[in-house]
């Protein structure tokens, strides 16, 4: 049969354009195509398109010669997820109209959801079939002080039925967590071998950066691999009772992992969204016992304990109901951690505190040991009160050291963070002391220079808040691996001097 | 001197690609570009262009051999914006980040605005800096109950302040405006030539369709062109006393054009928004008198004497704070007005009853009569409680009809509605009695079918609730321009058979 003879209106050749719009799934079509003029469609339709497998893609029409009647074109992400080869014939229809997003708008307007709607919201998101805007307003809609417990114990488990599950046949399995809005705080790569090294299971699943300049998978991956399968990361946990993976490539809760792409360009930042993230892929990575660290001060994420009070309680409330056991630390948020602040910079600091480097930033230490001790007391692996020396005990015997390294090879082998090829280094212009240290300001310029997509581009910080310093000593230095981001990071640092307030000294 | 010469890394050629991607521009880039791998940038990086004029663009990257890498394409709304010309010249920088957006977030999480933040907000948004996604959290951050008055007052107020004014350098200027919801009632059409025939000035802009299936501004276009310019507004009221034109193209309060290409895809639908948008096109537009019809009815956009009462309150306390003199109208929501939903066939019902058609529906001349006398007794053009009779004089005299011919033929020529050359016909199955009709539904499979963008999609609908209807008697005919569209809705129409609910009769 020839092709003419079963290619009706609504089925068009696949052609790759190569355009890569991030996770919108957009499709393209000639404005002159038969299937575009007999549907009415025009451009930010939404269509099905079906081959073996379907998705639904947002429309662009190409109003120029660029696609032949007869053609259609999908970006890289909808080619990849279609599973598309060049020629393939797809079918083309309306996409039906999304019904969890009646959802979506009840809950802008102020309504209560009830478990059902929830889950029929990340069970479509989970689908695909949410568009950019509609995630947009979905984050929106469940942002700040808008959902309840019970919409946010409804909205972890939706995230988790959604995806894959691991069991480990055995209890407890610990983990440990920071809602994050510090920079530099990077102490799962310290505190998952040292609770390991004390033979606590500790299968870690850590998330690329959202807001941040670097996530715990930004930071590892510049040490070893972490785009490990479920397999894999089994095998590494079976091997040596812990890992240091991301998440994202598991799909432990991918709902998650779809809402972030929107999250992150819009840098919201939300308790109910924070909380059903962390909690879900907890559970679903098979834990039952964890610790989560809540930063507080005036530029952390949680600026005050009245506020590390309400998102306590949402996470007591979201643990009990999901029958995880959860212990909250609050801890200083007024300053960032460590010297580094990206993937790499950051990276280096918890290497060296591991090594027990002289040079190893002491306050990262500390607040390592204070959450490893606390894993360890709530896992049972230490007395309550004595889980802090027991922690101080495996670092400085090098057993969490070794502990490290051996995870790193069960990933696929230990790597030395990258430098920074552009540096640009900012001084101190008259005597003073360190007055406050803005995080929010700092984790920009640190984007603003490419982390966490340039692994090597952060910045260094030279001083802590306190310190007294003299003209010319070097506050800040950026490390970019563009001059384009250097001067772009460089200029945003000028125009906002205060981000390291000096006082009088 | 040679372009080489002064082509830095920074500088690319435009060329056109011909791809539509609705109101979000869009800027390609191949991956090999060398200003891309300088400055670090990915998809959904946000990129300023400058040429002559400038604008922000999201980022799509080409990852084929689409474009050469000193080259870079603009989608059609970018190309427009930027005045572009193929070959050109373009400078290309990161966008700075968009400082307003902070307060939008601090929305979403709940806090209070002041109007300098809202202003910020609105003055970005016309700028053209806000992307979908940010648009999307904007409006639904605004949405629903979270909102305050004097929010609503500033958001307002910033609408007008970053659009063209209109002075008519005498009062009273009359105005009416229905907040919506309603399928098919286009009393506008209506009420402007009457009130004009009473000698009272009406500068009338309508939207197009945001969330419906036709605009006041889409169904006049059936009937006359309303694309005019300020000049031509100004001319056809100076002349007429009256116009009827579409709101977008004469600039009056443009922010609110942009929110509407998210608000519409999203179908949300805000107190905050609504009343901000009218309240500020309205005196953007000169008016000093404003009439406000709100239908109320379970399927309606407001539901309850509650939610209208609420309605209420904002759109006094907003008026009183822009010095608006306004009355509000309640009126029945509970079912469709007139006949047809859809631009044209809405015009047909409007058109009939300015005729005094034997076939006009009555429920329609009804609405618009009252509404006419409320805006005729508000703007001193009749006395207390004589405002209805004045207006059923103007429309039986004929006098509405010669008004509203002269205000077609200054706008540009009368036009003939077009009629849909798909239709197809749904019958009552049984012997009843209408029970209920649920707007919502009937609105969206007016759009399935392809309204409002098809002039003459829509449908019909042939019953009121309370009739009696006997097997085969037709309820409902669907009409569109594409077989695609009415296939699209008619099986809609099937699964949602409850769309009129037939009760025993």
């Amino acid at each position: 049969m020839s092709r003419a003879a079963h290619q009706s209106a609504d089925v068009v050749r696949l052609r790759r354009l190569g355009i890569d719009t991030y996770q919108e799934p957009v499709i393209y079509l000639s404005q002159k195509s038969p299937v575009c003029r007999a549907e009415g469609w025009s451009a930010q339709s939404r269509i099905a398109v079906r081959a073996g497998s379907s998705i639904v893609a947002t429309l662009n029409v190409v109003t120029d010669a660029l696609l032949a009647p007869d053609e259609c074109a999908l970006s890289d992400v909808a080619w990849t997820r279609l599973g598309a080869n060049e020629g393939d014939l797809v079918h083309l229809s309306h996409a039906p109209p999304v019904e969890s997003f009646s959802a979506v708008r009840a809950k802008a307007y102020g309504r209560h959801l009830d478990p059902a709607a929830i889950e029929r919201i990340i069970r479509d998101i989970v689908a695909g079939l949410y568009s950019d805007i509609e995630l947009a307003a979905f984050l929106t809609a469940f942002t700040g002080a808008h959902a309840a417990l019970d919409e946010a114990v409804a909205l972890s488990r939706a995230m988790v039925d959604t995806g894959e599950r691991l069991y480990w046949g055995h209890a407890p399995i610990v983990d440990k967590h920071c809602v994050g809005g510090l920079p530099g705080n990077r102490t799962s790569i310290v505190v998952v071998p040292i609770v390991a090294a004390c033979g606590l299971t500790i299968p870690k699943t850590s998330s690329r950066a959202i807001t941040s300049p670097a996530g715990t998978a930004d930071a590892m991956e510049t040490l070893a691999p972490v785009d490990l399968d479920l397999a894999a990361m089994r095998r590494v946990v079976e091997r040596e009772g812990a890992c240091i993976a991301w998440g994202g490539r598991v799909r432990l809760a991918p709902a998650d992992d779809i809402i972030i792409s929107v999250e992150r360009p819009l840098d919201f930042y939300s308790h109910t969204q924070v909380v059903a993230s962390v909690l879900s892929k907890k559970l679903a990575a098979g834990s039952t016992h964890v610790v989560i660290d809540v930063p507080i001060g005036p530029t952390a994420k949680v600026r005050s304990d009245d506020e590390a009070g309400a998102m306590e309680e949402l996470i007591h409330g979201v643990s009990e109901a999901l029958g995880l056991a959860t212990r909250v630390v609050r801890t200083d948020g007024t300053q960032p951690v460590g010297h580094g602040i990206g993937p790499a910079l950051e990276a280096r600091d918890a290497l060296a505190v591991l090594q027990c480097a002289p040079t190893a930033p002491s306050d990262l230490r500390q607040r390592a040991l204070l959450l490893a001790g606390h894993v360890l007391e709530l896992g049972g692996a230490a007395a309550l009160g004595a889980g802090c020396e027991r922690a101080r005990q495996a670092l400085d015997s090098g057993a969490a050291l070794a502990k490290f390294e051996a995870i790193c090879v069960a990933q696929g082998g230990l790597r030395t963070p990258p430098r920074a090829p552009f540096v640009n280094t900012l001084r101190a212009t008259r005597q003073g002391r360190i007055g406050a240290i803005d995080n929010r300001r700092l984790a920009r310029i640190a984007k603003l220079a490419g982390a966490p997509r340039a692994a090597a581009a952060g910045l260094e910080i030279h001083v802590k808040v306190g310190d007294a310093v003299t003209p010319e000593q070097p506050l800040i230095t950026l490390h970019a691996e563009t001059p384009g981001e250097l001067d772009y990071a460089s200029r945003y640092l000028q125009a906002n001097p205060d981000v390291i307030a000096l006082a009088e000294g």
